[in-house]
């Protein structure tokens, strides 16, 4: 399997290809990227010419220390898909167990490397698996999971990985404070709640060994330079980050009831994405795509649609009234 | 071995943790990184805010195509040293001969990866080796090898990995133009010749099967947004890559005279790095720093010191100065 043809959303270029416009006509609602981004700093030349240093990548890890909780063995990389690309390798391949539906490239990069891959649907049936993934919470149903039971989970399975890409908007449920016990690796993202998605800057922290293990495959520099700067300053900054809960909390109300209004159920959802139930999934998203909306569907689901919430003034007007135009016309 | 504890230039933080001062005191002669840059172009903010397309991606391949003369299949990564992160796996670990002495990640990602490494001290060395590896021109001797017998040798090994991560001013060495035949692979690196390590930008060119098997390893975004728009502008630019070329020939000229007065031999070099004979390696690297220049020695070598090129005229007056006092006090 090619990663080429695997989907996900933010593939715009895909959208204009189908329905045409250009990248400025388009609100794109298929991933779940904050669209108000945590504004970009001015950067210092070394962040673009030099080798990014060990002191910036300690000072890096420092403040997500905080950020996250936790005193856990951490390794910064190229986002938290660059860990998911490493992680089968921390082990011998054999059968991996994963909670789904969820995000497909656990599923894709164990495969890749010579795992079977069992699909399970509920958390006591990953239990016994020598490799267990699950996203917390998840994507794209916003499931979550309650971290006393991923830490009894931990001592249940050969290794845990918890993907906690959409836990910054909820730090109750993170487990990140439990890593560093044997066998628990976190996954932690920084592009999607930052808005900064083209950085590529994710987290791993877990057990000092397999920290070690995947600083060795990810090498001596997997952080840019301007990485390393915009992310040592925004996971400092907590005012931007309760401002932007504070926010989310309300647009998640807001979308919410849009969709409803054009008689679409909630399935669940994080605060950067919403999942509904819709009467026919790929009628919605060409629907929305005429009015330059893209969304995300699923090849598994013919009735789901995602929506990632919109970002000024405009993108939410122009969102209520491609939905308005999605009611059955009587 | 740990990423850690492996010697490479550009740890300007461990010249200051030696020998003091902050970092805007220090001149980094320690890397072949161009010190005048490509000028950074105002990025799009798309370029941050989104995951990179794959347009963006497949733009990025077009211009290095051109640039490179290849029409090979290509893959773009974040820096040449990724490359060397994943090559290891290409193929099942046996031994592997390094040409050498060489940049120390080669043996080291293979090692990692299991293999066996075999330092071998000539091209005719290389042949019979399950995987060969050859950095072309060489770091940190200089010496080139042609790109004829290089594609002769490919057909006597089972893969040979030629990292032409210094022949951006020399293209008439480069064999990118003969990639794509079965069992060899070329790294290209970005940051060294534009001045932009901090990017991380690289390429891989190879034959179909290779660049689809480190394109799963690489997953669906290796490449930050701002490296695809800088990389994408930048390769395109052939009057500045023109004007490159012609300084860094002059600039070579004027530090192996400034090297000479000095008493100091020129081993070799290339565009970028010069490496020079010194009387003691150790004593010539801290005289430099008390002047806070910092140089490039190796594990393996007492009297080799490297240097890059400086970049300001500031710059070179300061290297003048302190090469002057090199010399022994008569």
């Amino acid at each position: 399997m090619s990663a080429d043809i695997r989907d996900h959303g933010g593939n715009i270029d895909l959208a204009m290809a189908r329905f045409g416009g250009c990248p400025a006509e388009w609100i794109d609602l298929s991933t779940g990227i904050n669209r108000v981004p945590y504004p970009l700093p001015s950067l210092p030349p070394e962040a673009w010419t030099a080798l990014p240093t060990r002191t910036a990548q300690s000072r890096l890890l420092q403040v997500a220390r905080a950020n996250y909780r936790s005193d856990a063995p951490m390794l910064a990389v190229a986002g938290a898909q660059a860990a998911i690309q490493m992680i089968p390798r921390l082990g011998k391949a054999s059968t991996a167990k994963v909670l789904s539906p969820t995000y497909n490239e656990h599923a894709a990069a164990l495969r890749a490397a010579g795992w079977g891959v069992e699909d399970v649907g509920s958390l006591s049936a990953l239990e016994g698996a020598d490799l267990a993934v699950l996203v917390n919470p998840n994507n794209p149903d916003g499931r979550t999971y309650d971290p006393a039971a991923l830490l009894q989970l931990t001592r249940k399975v050969g290794r845990l990985v918890v993907d906690e890409s959409f836990a910054d908007a909820v730090p109750t449920i993170s487990i990140a404070s439990g890593a560093g016990m044997a066998g628990l690796v976190v996954l932690r993202s920084f592009g999607k709640f930052y808005g900064l998605a083209g950085l590529r800057l994710g987290f791993v922290l877990g057990a000092r060994d397999d920290i070690t293990a995947l600083a060795e495959m990810a090498g001596p520099w997997p952080v840019s330079g301007p990485a390393l700067a915009v992310g040592t300053l925004a996971l400092a900054d907590q005012a931007w980050v309760q401002a932007t809960i504070d926010r989310l909390r309300a647009d998640t109300a807001r979308i919410d009831a849009l969709a409803a209004k054009s008689g679409w159920g909630l399935v669940g959802g994080t605060a950067l994405f919403r999942l509904y139930d819709t009467p026919d999934a790929g009628a919605a998203q060409a629907g929305l795509a005429r009015d330059r909306i893209w969304s995300r569907t699923f090849p598994f689901s013919s009735r789901w649609v995602r929506l990632g919430l919109p970002g000024t003034s405009a993108e939410w007007q122009r969102l209520a009234d491609a939905l308005q135009s999605q009611l059955p016309r009587t």
